[in-house]
């Protein structure tokens, strides 16, 4: 890839079952799958956006243990994967961070529910390959990242299984985002 | 596509880190997130391979509880994703169960380390989009599926980051499943 990206996995604001917009508690396995996932394909950073500061708490000390401590001279592959997590409050805290060491870059978000105005994966992974702004991808936990954040987005991609018909499109946060990874990456 | 396909995880025979055969605990987001993989790829069944009894009731009432009970009335959709998955001692009564609802299956494997004589994913897509015999694709945990198994099988898919030169291959067992399941269905 060209473009600097990095992904975000997003807590807040982020909607529940009924649609509403709620804050999600940090899930371990999320934390260590995406890391390995974007290790795997080169990215910059993976930013982990949590609003509170007791879960910020808890991410930081996932990567304290696999990183300097215990878990990473047990397994020394998981603390390179870990190296690249970064936790921050807000999105606009991991876009800010971002820009500072690449530039001002473009939000691109995710979703499983089809939108107005979608990019497809073939005419995203050119875009990459060319020289641009770096790119900060948004995954949301939870039902989904909330409308204001969709809407705010430089470019939305187009959901996993749109051009499938088994009716079915329930992926957890950590499939989407190793098959987003892939097929812009891969 | 047109083969029957499903999907077994496989706990035992694996590899440990220094490349020992053992047998792995079940993981209860392996359980989730290949199921929903499987459901969203229109597979036929997913198979959670283990050995010891105790484990199969953990995974039985993972099962029960999303399938019948309290969290299915809650998330019907993880309902519909854990309707698909089967518990069986071995991959040979995994073969053997699927076998008898679609005929003699072929197995398949997967493995992070390149092997002598893989099949890339853009050779194995086409192959599932024609007629012929169901096909079982093996997923190992812990550090990969046993040498026996990868030489037993009809078929050894290649490695997911064979292409690239990050240096890193160290997916989860669950984007691992995710990935593979986009490229030879999405």
């Amino acid at each position: 890839m060209s473009r600097r990206v990095a992904v975000a996995l997003v807590h807040h604001p982020v909607l529940g079952r009924e649609g509403e917009i709620l804050t999600t508690t940090l899930t371990n396995l999320d934390v260590h799958d995406i890391a390995r996932s974007a290790r795997t394909y080169g990215l910059a950073a993976f930013y982990v956006v949590h609003p509170l500061e007791s879960q910020q708490l808890v991410a930081a000390r996932i990567v304290e243990h696999w990183v300097e401590g215990a878990g990473g001279r047990r397994i020394p592959d998981r603390a390179e994967a870990l190296r690249v997590l970064r936790v921050v409050p807000t999105i606009e805290a991991a876009a800010a961070d971002f820009s500072r060491e690449a530039g001002e870059v473009e939000l691109w978000t995710t979703a499983a529910r089809p939108s107005g105005d979608t990019t497809s994966y073939a005419a995203a992974r050119p875009l990459l390959e060319r020289e641009g702004p770096p790119v900060l991808i948004l995954f949301g936990t939870g039902w989904g990242l909330a409308p204001a954040v969709l809407q705010s987005a430089t470019r939305r991609l187009e959901p996993i299984a749109a051009a499938r018909d088994a009716g079915f499109n329930h992926l957890s946060v950590r499939a989407a985002c190793a098959i987003t990874l892939d097929r812009l990456f891969g």
